[in-house]
């Protein structure tokens, strides 16, 4: 494409491309846009460097030439990382040459896709926990650096930490651990089992704040064992088999019996947004959740397109079968009640502010290639809270069901 | 764990991880083991440098020296990638120091759950297509970096190529490419949409050998201009939206009306297995596959885990309800009619082959710390396209059912 379009010039016409959905995966009633700032940071390097180009000789010495001297020297809008979005919500533009543009659609999609789809997960988990704290432990059920992504994701969207290193790191996502059976199991004496060494060891390296897991062999001696190795001050212990609300309820009485009214209940093991909701009643004091998570629980990628919606100022559109998008360089504003509760999307062509009183959600993200987006993770995260916040109260269903609200796309 | 493991010696014990899936994902009735040599070439790389061990420095001195002295010294077995597995197969055995190997947790599961959840997914759809070329081209629907391992899985299960060019330098995975719709509408005059100039400039940049996107908006019109623009040795047309057995059959009638009998259809647009067996009838020469493959197919992680299996050469495992696993260091063989077809899988403790008549699937892949396995990428291809050819009747059909072979745990 790059090469025909440098041939015929079309490389050179102003060009703006739009990311949007055209629906939320199956059922769902909002998403949670995430990927922003990591896009922003990759679109700083995305350079093709010498070993780049050896890599591409296929292309004529025209392209690899523009190839060289590529960087994107174009404008960005979008929604703010962490603002929910709708079917057909514009949530981001790129604004070039043509060929500046198409290059980044894999970079911007892969990035968006992912990332939201976690995020959009994610938040429903958090909402389904009502408060509770939720832990992502998923790293080992995706690839190697989406679970860096995604841990980053499951932060934005209003989880208290990840068990991924690297996300800390990387992102600042804050750290928490846990224990694996295998320390429990590693305890074993000629003589069987000592489950005790294995928390006296834990206790020991790390204090009595700790979590340890009591499920490796029997769930009602694990817990006497850990109060006996720890003490009543033990910070939690942590279920990962058996019916956990059960579990749970006995485990809170024994601990309470046992005087650790203060000790926590950490369950994880399969958990997602329909079974935290289902533990609201346990006594639970925080989620770990992995698979779930991590695969965008049945939703592992957003569906977003990037799709080429204006050429030198004119508005373009695919017109194949159940496959239309809208033409234009869009913009849009969500309509709330007086109370905060949001009642409609609505995108609008971005020359033409309509007079509805309305949050506009486009902002500025790179103007000539410099990004001037200053959010922060933390400005992302507090947007999630207040979009969860400002949905109706459908909107916070879990059940499958129609977004929760309009988007109303008026015409240029 | 480590820092607990340094402190009371149990990080010197002797151990041995397994990995394995306690089942299939839903219904499916074989899986194909990928990330091995990922795996491998990620071990020699697993180090704690400077940067590392200073975002690590809540840790005490003993283990922080720890890390920086680390590397894997032990050895590794396991099924060779692109072998067949099922529920319980031992696909691999990680043995060395507790702490050698616990914390190789995360990057092993990783690898393996993501790759082979693409594998596993795209060996369905290669066997779905008959003998018909499959393009993998999902790379905007998956993060960034899980889209190239995504790309080299699908060819490692028989996919013909990707249009993902970084799989291509890292991989050597062939890349095949296609143009998009917004290379058809950026050729849009002030006059409206002129899609032969696209198709002009397209055949001007790549000759005639190659493919023409027809369905930016009618798809008759858009044959007539790709034979116009291109004459009757256009190498293929690509129809992405509509019906598309349907639309297949019509673009091959109207292409063998004005002679171009050779020309290729490619098709795609959301296609799974279950689509692509859908299409067998219809005239089509080639599918491009996205969503579906990178996320694979409803699986996008093989839920394999990794499980301390020995200590000092006892047999360990976990107790608690619903997820027991099997203790003690274990190899396989699978065993078949003289035909070929196989009949079962067959798990035994390593140290005591059993007498049946099979082919023994675990090999040596790591050394002392040294990998000693050299199985190329077309290895693993090969082994995959034998194994389904191996499979039973039954293990070849897209519904949902049991593994195609039963596992049988030989006892120590």
């Amino acid at each position: 494409m790059l090469a025909a379009a440098l041939r015929d010039g079309t490389a050179h016409r102003r060009a703006s491309f739009e990311v949007f959905a055209r629906r939320l995966p199956f059922g769902r009633r909002y998403g949670v846009v995430a990927g922003t700032a990591r896009f922003l940071s990759a679109l700083a390097e995305f350079r093709f460097d010498d070993a780049a180009l050896a890599s591409l000789n296929f292309l004529e010495p025209e392209t690899l030439r523009w190839l060289a001297d590529y960087e994107f020297r174009g404008d960005i809008d979008g929604y703010p990382e962490g603002e929910l979005y709708f079917p057909d919500s514009p949530v981001l533009s790129i604004h070039g040459t043509f060929a500046e543009c198409v290059i980044l659609e894999t970079l911007v999609l892969s990035i968006f896709n992912h990332d939201t789809a976690i995020a959009s997960a994610a938040a429903r988990m958090v909402s389904a926990a009502g408060g509770r704290p939720l832990i992502e432990m998923g790293s080992r059920r995706t690839h190697e650096q989406a679970a860096v992504a995604s841990a980053r994701a499951a932060y934005l969207a209003g989880f208290t930490g990840t068990s991924n290193l690297e996300a800390q790191r990387s992102f600042g996502v804050p750290a928490l651990g846990t224990s694996a059976h295998a320390f429990t199991l590693v305890h074993t004496a000629a003589t069987g089992p000592d489950e005790a060494a294995a928390f006296r060891a834990q206790v020991d390296a790390l204090g009595v704040g700790t979590t340890l897991l009591v499920d490796t062999y029997d769930i009602t001696q694990g817990v006497a064992n850990a109060i006996a190795m720890a003490g009543p001050e033990l910070g939690a212990v942590r279920i990962d088999s058996g019916d956990l609300g059960v579990m749970a309820r006995q485990v809170r009485d024994q601990l309470d019996g046992l005087g650790a009214t203060g000790t926590r209940i950490v369950v994880s093991g399969d958990l997602d947004e329909y079974s935290i909701a289902g533990l609201a009643a346990a006594p639970v004091d925080v989620y770990g959740v992995g698979t779930s998570v991590v695969t965008g629980s049945g939703a592992p990628t957003a569906s977003m397109v990037y799709k080429l919606v204006a050429v030198d100022g004119m508005p373009v559109a695919k017109r194949s079968s159940h496959k239309e998008s809208h033409g234009g360089h869009k913009a849009a504003m969500r309509l709330a009640k007086a109370s905060g509760t949001i009642v409609e999307e609505v995108v609008y062509p971005a020359d033409s502010v309509p007079a509805d009183e309305g949050r506009v959600l486009t902002v500025p993200l790179v103007r000539s290639g410099s990004v001037v987006d200053d959010s922060s993770l933390a400005d992302a995260r507090a947007r999630v809270a207040a979009g969860l916040h400002s949905l109706p109260w459908d909107g916070l269903k879990l059940s499958r069901g129609e977004p929760a609200i309009p988007t109303r796309l008026v015409g240029a």
